[in-house]
């Protein structure tokens, strides 16, 4: 089984993050090509970057399946670009937000999202209303920029701390789900510091495309996921019109 | 006062049509730019050609608001990157499927929207949705491609009508919202012919947008529709970097 | 374009800061005719007092009609009897809670409104319920008489400031909305003091008016804004039978 | 323990279909007083007649706690002035819509109420909405005039029992409730004929008060339902204001 | 008229504080019989606990059909075991948590549950969705065991009473409800003290009870609360097949 | 890895079919071990039976638990006890229905689950509910007995395939989930007739349990899922107290 993961922003390193979470939960059967976007933003921080990390996103979508992914993950904590790649692919694809909520759904009754921007809190509190879980999950942000994750100077870590320590008492979680792909390496010391769950979306994520790869099942393509029609696609964006892409 | 319109999908007969509907509503004092994106799909079919409609959006919506916009509309019916055109532009933008819904709540308590594509429905029931409108109005789909309209050879005005006749039938609509920008000139005689008010989002917009004008009211900049963070943008969509789209 | 503006309580001070609300707004070919209610309560606090503003109110909105209106404003923020007034109108009829919570949400994602008695928190939380506004917008009062908000030698201007300042740090509101017609004049100064939008909802309903106006619009008489049933009224309210108010 | 219950509508025949059935239910130690209201509509049958039929409501509730009323029923339907009864009254006071809907609901999960005028379906859908039931309980209208109910020669209660045999059939109701308080009368053949239970409104509603004043509970006077404040009331209204009500 | 009262715990003290909260409210015409499950738990105090109160509940309500009971109440506050009792019992069947929320909805717009352990807050928060008062009824726990509230040396009052406090301030909650059987004896005091409504669950449901006798109403039995099909139960449970239960 | 998933109904015919479902589906390194109930109905087909089919399966849980166990499957479409055995256990627990609805929306918009009894159609709306995915997923019943799915002379499957065929039709179901542990066989074959995901709701429990086991995740325990509180539990059941069912 090969299973895409696409990093939806241009920053390799935070790819390096995500495929290390991978391939610790893996099935031994199953590999991990973990790719970074080539185009768009270095960090994808509100809806505007959102957009520009949806076309390169699709074109290594479209490659990797083409080159025999089984499934495929979006390794951005906003989703970026899902409903569209459902609707490209062929292939299942899944969120890591989504997958995050729909894992810990199974282990605790209320919990809460920490992840970093402000600017983030609302687009990801939509998310979670869109899979039916506003009523039991809030969203927190530590307020701190995506790459600081990446800083050894930056005092990331300690506002995001901070943050699980409130979500704890204010929210009464009783899970902490990390709202950014770039935090998947902290899952285990978080854990082990807070003494409650603490779920990385991108290892839910493998798993998730693993069941849907191994029970046969991809996106249904009778409803607003039918494969995009083929029309004339035009200026600097030709080359994205279906066909095209697909045969890049 | 200026009002800029972007037709976010790349065909100029569209923009003509909204144009003619924009201003036989404004104001006199109002002028009305239209303009056609000049990248992306010939029409917006459902998720996967909405991504490719929103960069030659943006472009436009920078552009005008350079060229002294006072406020802009976004001429497709769903509400193609509303979202990352708040955050971006300092003038207030009003989505058509918006505009429209929210002017109908101030005439009928159940309403339908009727729109062409059937991939079209649920991302236009998610609008509805997030608009606090889901308990008010259904949507609907004639089936029909979005250009077809354009096309007096096929029977696609007929299917809509016969789409409405079911709407006020078995929903008990009592108004009918048209749901594509395409639709605008059919407003009046579907008015005359079902004797039901009939919504053109593209005329609600332009009224909206003078209003917020005229009240001084634009985007707020403090919760998720803050101004991009400047950071690189990389590869094919280099130019796109916030500071880079707004120098162009 | 004619736009009646019904002041449903009986204080013409009231009216006089409504109308020149509406005034700074309208259009040029916009007359305004702002009316006081000549039978009910002095001010509207709550349940009780709604109920006996709204005789006053149909009978001034059927004057106005007869004389000639194109479209009718309710100007208490509770939307007093819009229900009943779109009933009996031909002409469309807006409230200005319906007109600002509507324009608000054009601007921002999450809003509060600050009104004036506690009493009328609950029936506000109702409206915004109902306008499918209770997931973005929050209800605040700054417990202060409607009337205070006129007498100089009272602290209604500062408990107001206060509840802003609150709603701006707990519920993290993007945007203010004015809970009480009282309130019209305070807009400017507000939105200079706390920097974020700041909406006053008589200006916000003049523009709607005039955009349904505009659009040919108004109210649907299918479903339960059909025209009331002519039957026997008695007793004191007996000129109130719908052919006798409209003829009086 | 006396139990007031005030028939809104000015048509006394009605009453004493009303007093029929509370008298079947009530306590052997509850004295039942039902009053017709001296002003308004002679039926209810939308927004328009419930403004007009409210302010004979409260002069009866007022006469009727001064006379010693332990609890008040308002016999409309559409819970006519329910919310200023309960800030007039020290008593407490139930609608019998809200009753029939409480009722239903410890004996069957989904129900349907079948009222009269087409135009009162939303008005009763927002009162299900607001009692928490609008995912247990639909609401049809036979679309019958109020007072046909009370016309042997009228076809109404054919249309009445058609439309309980479609709430049957194809809401899969478990229970009807008879959404008009002329229709208490009915309650005993339709119950036989269908089969399933069939609630009756002012039924449950005295049962309620029994309980509401056995238990020694009335109105919360904290929040919305505080005392109306002493103001001026002005013109023919003038009588109205709550102390000059209360001292008729 | 008899009422059946099951204390589906298995400590009889409690069942005596049940009574005579029942007795008080009983009308004089009604016999309330109050027993003991004489199998499970001493307490419900949670998931666990409420599995295994029901089958001793379901057992004193066959016997208690059998020998005549017009209508059973569960006097437990989590309404264990209420749908399983609805479908074996032919009687209409209460929860004391049902009964309080719907007694309560009556006469206050917003109100608060005070429960006894926290790990009870999420399965009442549950019931108060399903029975749509998520909108206007808060669930705090106390944090105290619920056989404290018999312990006279325990602090269980005092920390009882510090939540209410909280639930008057923080949810501005206009009335009480007791949110554990055991707490019934409390009802006068702290509505004194407190000087809001407080709601005894016991009481109301008796009341409640008498209401479905007097109006003929009991469960319907066309959908989800359809007789229990006859069928093999093997094992210890082996007696409880439905027939077998009926026939003890 | 050790999965143990337990049949909570008495039929081992049936937890053989479930066995085979699982065993095609989990990973080579996972061991699944399915167990039969010893205790209860032969099928549960509503709220009653439910209540008797849990403890048998907290007896099988707490066995598998303490022989090695790293997840439990409760292996019947309602859900059966899945909250208390989420509190007793401290591996983690899964539900055929949580864990169907929970795959089917990472590949659908809109589904409908067909399960067997009319009588269970309530019972798993309220599931669906409770899941989020009221707005998203349908149940209709096709409305025959559990165990006729077994009897190759019954026309259960067909009645089952026309109850499909309307889902696709009037639902616009983009996917099926089998409403039934008994149906698991079926998967296969339905896909390939139908054209639509078919999802089995066994498969996809077994690997999301294989999911939280590699994750290391298990139930919060801080909230309404915190381990039972050891009491004395009386009667035939005293042998289900906590401490005494984990030392069997």
């Amino acid at each position: 089984m090969r299973i895409l993961i696409v990093n939806p922003n241009t920053t390799a390193s935070m790819t390096a993050t995500v495929a290390d979470s991978a391939a610790r939960v893996a099935n031994s059967g199953t590999q991990i090509h973990a790719v970074t976007s080539s185009m768009g933003p270095v960090s994808i921080e509100g809806y505007y970057d959102e957009v520009f990390a949806v076309p390169g996103l699709l074109v290594e979508l479209a490659k990797g399946e083409k080159a025999g992914a089984d499934a495929a993950i979006i390794a951005c904590f906003d989703d970026t670009g899902l409903d569209a790649a459902r609707a490209l692919a062929n292939i299942p694809v899944i969120g890591i937000c989504e997958a995050a909520v729909s894992a810990t759904a199974f282990i605790a009754q209320r919990f809460t999202i920490v992840t970093t921007m402000e600017r983030s809190r609302l687009p990801l509190e939509h998310l979670v209303h869109r899979y039916g879980m506003a009523g039991r999950c809030k969203v927190r942000a530590a307020d701190i920029p995506v790459l600081s994750l990446e800083d050894p100077t930056s005092n990331a870590r300690e506002r995001l701390r901070a943050e699980i320590a409130l979500a704890l008492k204010e929210d009464k979680a009783e899970a902490i789900v990390l709202g950014c792909a770039g935090m998947a390496d902290l899952t285990a010391e978080l854990r082990a510091e807070f003494g409650v769950p603490v779920v990385d979306g991108v290892a839910a994520a493998v798993k998730q495309a693993e069941m849907l790869v191994t029970l046969g099942l991809s996106t249904a393509k009778t409803g607003g996921y039918a494969t995009p029609v083929e029309k004339p696609y035009v200026g600097l964006l030709e080359g994205f019109a279906p066909a095209r892409l697909m045969a890049r």
